[in-house]
C-alpha cells in the first residue's frame, strides 16, 4: 500500500496537531499522500486531487475527525474498493477507533498490513413519489422516516419481500445496518447488532400500539415502507442528513447495496470494548 | 341536574342515530338541553348558545364522539366546574367509556346522580421565547415538544423545581398527565399512570443515551424544559394540537392547573377493564 | 418421500380427530407411517419403532401437537437430516403453522414436494463446573440461566470469541436462536429475529444497570457465560426444560450446532402473518 | 435533638475511620449516643441498648454503611417516629446521600435542625396460603415474587381494589414504592418514581405477552397478587430479603403502611443529582 488518501475534518481543534506527524510518518514509510483540500495538501506534502478521484488513485484512505468524517468519506468512496481507517481527533467513535496519539501504530499497521478488516454492509434506498422514482441513496448507518412540520400521527405500511408486516400508526420508522444499530436505532429501543450479523434492524418510532417490537431481518430482504396516511410530509434522513420530504403515497424501498465498506482497525481493536467506552455500557450501576 | 350541554362530533356516522333517543330521554327526565350548533339544537329541541356560555348555563355536558370530542369539550369548559360525560359514537375510548347503546342508562344515572366521578388533573403550560411569554395552554393529556422540519438532534434541558435533571440530546420530550399516559406517552415507552396518581410523567423521545428512563414526578412540581440547542424549530403539541414552534432559547414551564376536570362514568365503570379493551392489554399471548 | 414418522401429543383433545384422517390420507398417497407409540401405531396402521430409529427410517416427520411437540421431535431427530412438519392440534404455533384442518393439503404438499423449507439453526451448549465438562445440550429456542432458590442477585461474565463484553449484575441471562426470539427472549425485551438472520440474541434478565441493551451477534460466535458471583445455584433451562443447576465458578459455552433443523411449511405460509396472529401483533391499538 | 442512635455496618472498611470523629463531634454538640453493639458503644462512648429500644430512646438515628444498612435501620425503627440520616461509608447511595467526609456538616445540621426531611411511604404485605394468613411484612423498597427452583412459567392474577387487572403468564411480579423504584423495579423496566409521588409501581417480570407495561397506581390502593398457576414455589422477597415461599393458591395483599419513614438530608441535597450520580444517568452518550 503506497497511495493514501487523507480526509480531515479541519474544524476539529486537534486536526492541526497531527498533520505534521502524519506527513513525517508517511515520508518515513514512503507513502504518497492525496488530499482533497489545497491547503491540506500543502501542509501534508500531498497531491491535491478532487475526492471523486480518490477511488481510482488511492489504496486506502485515512478519515480523520469524528464518525461524521468517516460517513462523508464512505459516501465519497462508495463503489470503489478502498478501505478506510478512521482516526478520531478527540473522543473515540464507533468508526474512528484509532486515536490521534496512535498515528505511529496506524501508519506502521498500514505499512505491514497488520490490521483487522471490518466489512460493513451498506443499505440502498430508492424513493418513489406517486409511483415515480425520485431518488436513490445509500446509508452506512440508517434510513429514518419521521419528524415533519406537524405533530400529526402517520400510518406507515411495512412489507418485507412482498409480505405485509403491518400498518403502523406512529411518528416514524427506521431501518438500520449493524453499523447504525448503535446510533439513532438504539435511541428508539433497537438492539445492538454486531457488524458481523447479516441483518437490518427495523424500528417503529413511537408506535401507537403496545405490541410493536424491534425486528431484525436478513439483509438479503427487500424492505418497503409506504406512507399510507399522512397529513404532512415526512423527512427522510439518510445517515443523519435530510435528503427528501416524503408525502402520503410515497414509498421507499431498501435493500443491501452490492458494495461494502471496509474499515481498517489496529490489531488490538475490540468491538465490545469500543461499545462499552462509547456508550458508557456497564453491567452494574455500582 | 337539569341543564345539560350537548357537544356532538357530527362527522361520526352514528351521531344521527342517537340524537332522537337523546331528545326523547331528556324530555322524559325533564332535562333542558343546550347545543352550540344551530342544526343540532333544532334536532334536539335544545337551546342554541355559544360553547363559551356552557360554563355558566349548564350543570353537566354530554360529549358525544371520540376522545377528541371530550378533549375539545374539556378545553371549552376549562375553569368552570362542569362535569363531562363522554359518550362514544363507535369504539370505546378512554374518555368516552359510555357506549351510544347505553344512552338510557346514562341519562338515568344523571337523573339519579348514580355515577362515578373521576377527577382529572390538567397541566398548564407557559411558553417563552427569548425570555418573553408568548402563550399559555392547558393540556388534559400531554404536552409534547418534538418533530420539526429537519432530522437534526436537539438538546433539551430539563429542570424540576429549579433543580437540573439533565441536558438530553434527543428528538423531543413530553410531559403527560395520568389521563395522557395511555396516549403518546405510552408509545414513547412511558408507564401507565392510574388517574388517581398525583403525578406527571416525563419521557424523552429517542434519547441519545442508554441511561434515560421514564420519570414520574409529583404534580405539585414546576417542570421547565429549555431548548438549549436546536438548529430547527420544534413543534409544541398540546393534546395533539400543534400550537407553537419553539426555537433555540425557547422555554416551556409546566405545572398543574388549579382547575380540574370531572368525568362522570356509569356505576359499573372499571378503569382496568377499559385499559384492557382499548389497549388490547393481555397477560399472555396464548 | 414415502416413509413418514408421526409424533403426536396425545394429551391434546383434538389428537384423536385427525388420526383417522391421517391414516386414510397416507394410504391414498402410498405413504408408510412410523410411530413411536404402540397404540398410536395401531390406530394409524403404522410401524412401531422407537423414536431413536426415526432418523434412519423416515424421510420426514409429522409433529402433531403444539410447539412443545415440535421441540421434542427436533431433539429426537437431532443430527439426522429429517425435515419436520409441525401440525397444530388447537391453536396456531410458531413451529406448528399447519392447522389440523389442513391435513389434506399437508399430505398433498408432501406427496408433490410442493412446500417451503425453513432451515433453523440450533445452539449447542456445553456446561462446565469447576472447569470440568458436566454436560452438553442443544437448543432450538433458547438457553436461559436464571431463577434459583433465592432472590440474590448474581454476577454473570459474558465473553464473545474470547473478548469480555461485561460483567453483569442481574437475575439471569439468555441466548436465543432466531426461532427462540419470539419466546422467552421477547418477554425479556429482546428483538424479533427473522429465522433467516444468522445470529444469536443475548439478553440480560433484570440487569442492575441502566445501560444494558439486547445484543445480536453472528451465530459463528463462541459465547461464554461464567457465573462469576452467586450465592445460589442458577437453573439452566434448555428450550424450557430444566437441565442443570449451575453454581459460582460454573461456565457455559454456546455455539452453533453443525446440524440444522428443516421445517416444512405449506406454500402459502407467511412468517409475518404467523407473527401477527400468534403475538397479537398490531400496528395500532385502534 | 439530643439522643442519637447509631447503627454501623462494621464490615465496611471505612467504618473505623469515622467513629472517632463521630464521637468527638457528638461530644462537642452535647449529643448522647446509643448503639446496639457493645464494642461499638465502647468506641463511641455510647450507651449500649438493644435496637428494639431505639424507638423509645432516641430522637434520630444515624445509619452508617450502605443502603442495606438504612433498610435494616428502617425495619428496626418501623412504627416509631424516629428520622434516619443515612451516611455512606464508601460510595453514594440513594438512602445514604451524606458522605463520611461530611460528618461535621451532618452533626451540625442535626444540632441546628437545618436539614431537609424526605418522607417515604412503606408498603405492607400480608401473605396468605390456602386462604390462611401466614405472615406480614413491610417494605421500604419492594416486594418481589419470582425466581424459584425451576424455570417453569407461572400465572399471576393481579387485582387492584378488587378489580381484576389481568392474569399474567410470567416469571414474576413486583410492587415497588417510589423509594424502591430505582432498584429492582428499574431493572425490570419500571419508571423512576420521585419520592413525592403517592404511588406504587407494578412490574411484571418477563411477561409472556407483548402488551404488558409498567403500571403506577395510587398508594391508597389495595393490591392483590394471586399465584393462579405454578408448578413451583415462588420466592417472596421483601427489600431484597427472601422471606417466604409462595405456592399455587397463595396470595399476597399489599397496601400502604400507616407508618412512614423520615430521612434527613443535608440542606444542599438534590434528588436528581443523586439519581444522576448513582445510576450514571446522562442525557447524552457523548
Amino acid at each position: 500500500m503506497k497511495n493514501i488518501g487523507v480526509i480531515v475534518n479541519t474544524k476539529r481543534p486537534r486536526a492541526g496537531n497531527v498533520l505534521g506527524e502524519l506527513r513525517s510518518l508517511a515520508e518515513g514509510h514512503g507513502f504518497k499522500l492525496y488530499a482533497e483540500d489545497a491547503g491540506m495538501a500543502k501542509t501534508l506534502g500531498a497531491e491535491h486531487i478532487p475526492v471523486e478521484d480518490f477511488g481510482r488513485k488511492v489504496d486506502m484512505t485515512l478519515a480523520m475527525g469524528g464518525d461524521g468524517t468517516v460517513l462523508y468519506t464512505a459516501r465519497a468512496l462508495h463503489g470503489f474498493d478502498v478501505p478506510i481507517m478512521g482516526i478520531n481527533l478527540g473522543s473515540l467513535g464507533f468508526l474512528t477507533s484509532v486515536g490521534d496519539t496512535e498515528m505511529r501504530q496506524a501508519l506502521e499497521a498500514i505499512a505491514t498490513k497488520n490490521y483487522k478488516v471490518s466489512t460493513r454492509e451498506v443499505a440502498e434506498c430508492r424513493i418513489f413519489q406517486n409511483g415515480d422514482p425520485v431518488g436513490e441513496e445509500r446509508a452506512l448507518n440508517d434510513i429514518v422516516l419521521g419528524w415533519g412540520a406537524s405533530s400529526r400521527i402517520v400510518t406507515l405500511k411495512l412489507s418485507i419481500d412482498g409480505e405485509l408486516v403491518g400498518s403502523f400508526m406512529c411518528d416514524g420508522m427506521m431501518v438500520s445496518t449493524p453499523t447504525g444499530s448503535t446510533g439513532h436505532s438504539l435511541s428508539a429501543g433497537g438492539p445492538i447488532l454486531h457488524p458481523g450479523v447479516g441483518g437490518f434492524g427495523i424500528n417503529v418510532i413511537c408506535p401507537h400500539t403496545l405490541s410493536s417490537r424491534p425486528l431484525v431481518i436478513p439483509n438479503s430482504s427487500l424492505i418497503e415502507i409506504e406512507v399510507a396516511n399522512a397529513a404532512k410530509s415526512l423527512i427522510l434522513s439518510i445517515d443523519g442528513q435530510d435528503e427528501y420530504k416524503v408525502k402520503q403515497g410515497g414509498r421507499i424501498k431498501i435493500r443491501k447495496s452490492p458494495h461494502e465498506v471496509k474499515f481498517l482497525q489496529l490489531a488490538g481493536h475490540s468491538y465490545f470494548s469500543v461499545l462499552a467506552k462509547k456508550l458508557h455500557w456497564r453491567g452494574s450501576s455500582l
